[in-house]
């Protein structure tokens, strides 16, 4: 029996009713079919696995990465099922499914277990780096195999000394004949050996003999695990991380000994081909952040619904804590703040498929961030919901929130896409796009919200123009902060015409959930405008 | 090597200069002497055991426990140093210190081990209990022997079926001759069972035959693990429970199969005989808040100051991480609100020692709710600024976030601390304790605040007024949240005086820090009050 039921009704309202997705060969019919059949191996198979995998861990045993029980088998269902192929090109055996679909089914992997999930999540980037910068070659090669899931694909940025400053990368890449000879030490890599796949196609970035001491000296390379001949190429894994969560995701650290690599693209392009794998990748952790917790908040509401505790006010009878006012306010907040996060995930999704770049560009930060603060949030209200028993692993709850906590720091810290929106884009342009998209999502009911908006990326824009750029750096986290909660906000709002002349449960629970995130989440919005406004001095005073 | 420091200088700054403790006995340098040794024990005998203990966990082996390596010997040290009677009546053995000077000896326990101190903790509220309510013959037996620290005391309240509310307890007693017959099972008791002392007072609620079958029918007893002829009482541990934190502190599953028991006062009398204990607990969970949010900055500033990634935007060379504005925002958020709680606890204590009830029973729920909420933020931030290395549990970040998230669970969830407080602290006496608090502490600086604040108070007797309790208990959790920020931050605003003519390092950092707290804190607490008032109504509609 599973204890994870997919939204499928609210992404569905959220694809058809609200973000106005259009696909002549996806009408609702097909999309609830699909949706249907991702959801069957979400919660039958995958989510079952989730708190097994998390007991168990993955472990490494002379150099081979077992994955926990059962996830070996639920990856080959996953791959067979098609699965893998969703989002991506026909041409190579994709399904050539839009993003705006592909969301919502993978949302349906990380609800279910977020440490499976990462597998294909971490391979997404890796196709997308190989299809839009690989050659000919490369693509015919490895495409087939990574779209179909045989393979899998790693991303491997990380080293000890290298985190959020890629510019301290010191692995080496040598050239001999037309291929590359790899070294040095990758840390944090996902999946970066397991027993999932008959091979695993490592993307590494890389350093070639007299590149630029910085950014604009890294290179990016293809080191397969095995190599075209059969042969194990010199790349293995040499530790496992002990992690708070996602027990069940192998961390690997991948020691490149003299490894055989092939180079993408042109060299010294490594960071700009790089991002084509994180942005996707920001979406996607974005939507981890919706994903988990919205499995924290079922669960914590068929708790709520189940435990009897404390009496009505009106009856006095003894009652399930779900009606107790102040436990209401918790499921309001969880629901609220996953229905808007939901929103403006998918709203990146179609702007992904629409070529929108501009509004993608903006997005990824603001879903990336908030979403992931949020799922932080959520699982940690869901503990509370279950009182002393969300402190004891077995309840599960709290696995949501040691697994949701990787969510603020990997692919880019949370303070870092914060930077992101203020330096790459917003003073970049001198404030054109943010200001477009502002003025794009801008709706009456918020007036105070949207001048609080207007006034902090003013505000954000004389500090870019006077150079004072630690002031802008200061004033990114809340300026984020509350720029997202807005546009998620504006989103909901949107919601409400697609209820309308609805008078059913779905729509008169959706019509108190927005109504409760304009009066109890939104507010928070203000205070953190002005906080970015009127706070950030102090802090490079 | 220590990685804690315990805060000393901000202790003795709070106490002398800004809370305005007297004491004949204990003046400042006596203060500072005894604080310095409670800080050698702390720093160099809890706070390395602290990451052990976590891993290694206590144990249950044929129905004893074996508590983590180490701890063992680091009580017997701390028993023998005489820290265990610190705050206890000098008549039975204690030291007669105020709570004044208690409180920090206590943070730095917590702070250094919240594991460890989880005993005395607890140890502290059956003393209480006795004291207050024990016969003279219970006293002279049993206070020695607690106080002294040679036995511990626990607090035996929760069942499976009855967790916040203990009108659901079903443990039994029965008279027999002068002594009665305890059966139950009694869960989640903190060092139920251990090897650390010997003998264990356990404290119990039971229901008397023909009681009434409500709060009203408990009764509160006092089960030695040992009786006084030296044999074994018929209570055991059956069973340790497996927590995301708090590891070293064994929380037992206990069985009562006819214990033999003491009743302690009157009969039917043990709900308000535990608020004795619980209301002092309640204070101390508070004040672990502060102790591991403070561990948590000294970790996460160690870290900042010597990660170097990413360039000054003045001088463009490679900084710590420290030197950026996004991790100075980081660093801040902790800081100002860890000295913003360490003022609300202390204050507390001084009115503890002042036996101001008034104030204690007002800045209970406010310093049990707000210092964890915060702890548990704070903890987060902590883990974020250490990026990905924060997610490895070898780093140690991540303990502080596991261990925290307990603590506004347990002795009364921090909903159960906002209930309390708009129920039995504001509406009971129709406002007026609370209104006479709030104009003590009125200052014109905040003049915005306090008006948010007077009129969600106003709110919230309007609701009580219209017999609206659903709407009052809906209001709770934000006007506490609101409440409890600007009685911090007020405390902070008489810490500007104590800082009066001074311009060392202390000073300067002291009133940044204020000013960060007041900029970038404070105004959600307008945010809070505001949704108190305007976001209620929708939950209960």
């Amino acid at each position: 029996m599973s204890d994870y039921h997919p939204p499928i009704e609210d992404m569905q309202f959220l694809l058809h009713d609200v973000l106005g997705f259009q696909n002549d060969d996806l009408d609702r019919d097909t999309c609830e079919a699909i949706l249907g059949e991702a959801a069957k191996l979400a919660s039958e198979v995958l989510a079952s696995l989730n708190s097994k995998g998390d007991e168990a861990g993955a472990k490494l045993e002379g150099g081979e990465v077992k994955t926990a029980p059962g996830f070996k088998e639920a990856y080959a269902q996953y791959r067979e099922g098609g699965w893998n192929a969703v989002p991506f090109d026909e041409e190579f055996g994709g399904q050539g499914l839009p993003y705006a679909l592909a969301f919502p089914i993978q949302e349906m992997w990380q609800g279910a277990n977020m440490s499976f999930g990462l597998c294909p999540l971490l391979n997404q980037g890796a196709v997308e780096a190989i299809s839009h910068h690989g050659s000919d070659e490369q693509k015919a090669y490895y495409l087939p195999n990574l779209i179909e899931g045989t393979w899998t694909g790693t991303m491997n940025l990380t080293e000890p000394g290298a985190g959020s400053d890629l510019g301290l990368i010191r692995s080496k890449a040598e050239a001999d004949g037309d291929a590359y000879k790899i070294s040095g030490q990758k840390i944090f890599i996902t999946y970066g050996e397991h027993d999932m796949a008959e091979n695993i196609i490592h993307l590494v970035l890389a350093r070639l003999p007299d590149a630029p001491d910085d950014v604009k000296g890294i290179s990016l390379f293809i080191v397969p695990k095995f190599l075209e001949d059969g042969s194990r190429n010199a790349v293995k894994c040499i530790g496992l991380e002990h992690k708070l969560g996602i027990h069940a995701s192998p961390t690997c650290t991948m020691d490149f000994d003299s490894a055989t690599g092939y180079l993408i693209g042109e060299a010294h392009q490594g960071l700009k081909y790089m991002f084509t794998m994180m942005n996707n990748a920001r979406l996607s952790v974005g939507l981890q952040g919706v994903a988990i917790a919205e499995r924290s908040y079922q669960h914590a509401l068929a708790y709520a619904n189940d435990r009897v505790q404390g009496k009505s006010f009106q009856t006095g009878e003894r009652v399930a804590i779900a009606a107790h006012a102040d436990v209401k306010r918790m499921l309001l907040t969880m629901k609220s703040q996953i229905e808007a996060g939901r929103a403006l995930t998918y709203e990146a999704a179609l702007a992904l498929d629409n070529g929108d770049t501009a509004k993608v560009d903006i997005l990824t930060p603001l879903v990336k961030s908030w979403c992931t603060d949020m799922a932080c949030e959520v699982t940690s209200i869901g503990v509370q919901i279950h009182g002393g028993m969300g402190f004891i692993e077995e309840t599960g709850a709290a696995q949501y929130m040691r697994d949701a906590r990787i969510l603020p720091i990997y692919e880019g810290t949370n303070g870092i896409q914060a930077l992101d929106l203020v330096f790459r884009k917003t003073l970049r342009d001198g404030g054109k796009s943010v200001k477009e998209h502002i003025d794009a999502i801008r709706c009456d009911n918020f007036k105070k919200y949207f001048e609080a908006l207007d006034m902090a990326t003013g505000a954000l824009l004389k500090a870019g123009g006077d150079k004072n750029l630690d002031l802008a750096s200061a004033m990114a986290a809340p300026y984020l902060r509350g720029f997202a909660l807005i546009a998620a906000g504006t989103l909901l709002q949107k919601s409400l015409v697609g209820l309308e002349g609805r008078e059913d449960k779905f729509a008169t629970e959706k019509r108190r959930t927005i109504e409760f995130f304009n009066t109890n989440i939104l507010p928070l919005a203000k205070a953190h405008l002005d906080v970015a406004i009127s706070g950030s001095g102090i802090i490079t005073a």
